[in-house]
């Protein structure tokens, strides 16, 4: 197809496709004429898989582009693929003075959390340090605050997690797609979480209150 | 205390204090004499809330100015800044030329997901758009993926966000606090969600191979 077709196909404008292509993160298509390419399907999914990461992702192309050079090596293994994806979604937070005790701490919260479901995480896996800086920014807000409620949460995750994991094919040949799948599922159970929230909040707080 | 007493013991540079001031996303300290002013812990209580919004929520400074503005209107009741903090986490994404059928089957789902568990949600919310947003991504990367298999995320949204809810004080007079809050659980959950991920593609994926 022309360019045309992949933009309509897509919803992509065609000057963002050719930014792309600028940069990279699209492959040409195949020379057809003078300044004439064609593009085929794989061109199309692999716009889809840049726009999930972008949109719904909300990831910069620097990463986009990490993600994707990763999932093109051949010799990474699909944990480690995940492992890319984790950190470009959880930005190591710079370490704020003061607060070293207090982390400490909520690193040791997060040891507890993943000993008792025993789950097998790297003790380097960026996440865990992620969870640590939200698990010590709730006990500045609220002192009383213990991290034992976050049992029901891994509880949860743990159920959901492992049948997502078991859906996927036994050899994901579409490394990319099995990784934009994750993404996608786990922003569906943000917004999800936000509906019950919108619920739960007004079956408690809002009766007979104007909006 | 003082503006160098308030960055150790929040985290936050004298240089990004003194920008929120001139910001007005934090209000001026006490002037006790030529460029010097006084702080108190209400200064350092609204810095932490700023800064679980910006770094944890990686919220933009507009968004931020526009939430800390809703929870000061004592007009609006708790679910409408919920409203607002759902609106900024959720940015309404741009209709794509091509989509709108796919977009419209989307929002049916999410009216079904939302119906079947008996959730009071406006029909305007900016979370309904977002989440038809992410489904119809989900089509269109896998054809045969259908939304039942979000039911289970449904059902333990609604328990888990359930809990959080009624753990809130009767009538929280730290709205800001309360939103935060619940801002801070949604991350937890998505990172401890993400440490299941770890687990489950390494049991799956993993063994034996090297990272």
């Amino acid at each position: 197809m022309r360019i045309s077709d992949l933009s309509r196909r897509s919803g992509v404008p065609v000057a963002t496709i050719k930014f792309y292509l600028r940069e990279h993160l699209l492959p040409p298509g195949e020379r057809t004429g003078h300044n004439q390419a064609v593009y085929g399907d794989a061109h199309l999914h692999r716009l889809q898989l840049i726009r999930v990461f972008t949109t719904i992702g909300q990831l910069d192309l620097t990463s986009v582009r990490r993600l994707l050079a990763t999932v093109e090596d051949d010799r990474l293994p699909l944990t480690g693929i995940y492992d890319i994806l984790n950190q470009v979604l959880a930005p190591a937070a710079e370490p704020v003075a003061g607060e070293s005790p207090a982390l400490a701490e909520a690193l040791a919260d997060v040891d507890r959390l993943v000993r008792a479901e025993g789950w097998q995480v790297r003790p380097d896996a960026a996440t865990r340090a992620h969870l640590a800086t939200v698990l010590s920014a709730m006990r500045r807000l609220a002192g009383d605050w213990t991290p034992d409620s976050l049992d029901e949460y891994v509880k949860a995750a743990d159920r959901l997690v492992r049948r997502e994991v078991d859906e996927l094919p036994p050899d994901p040949s579409d490394r990319a797609a099995a990784v934009a799948h994750s993404l996608l599922l786990g922003e569906a159970y943000a917004a999800i979480r936000r509906l019950a929230q919108e619920h739960h909040v007004s079956r408690r707080f809002g009766e007979g209150r104007a909006l």
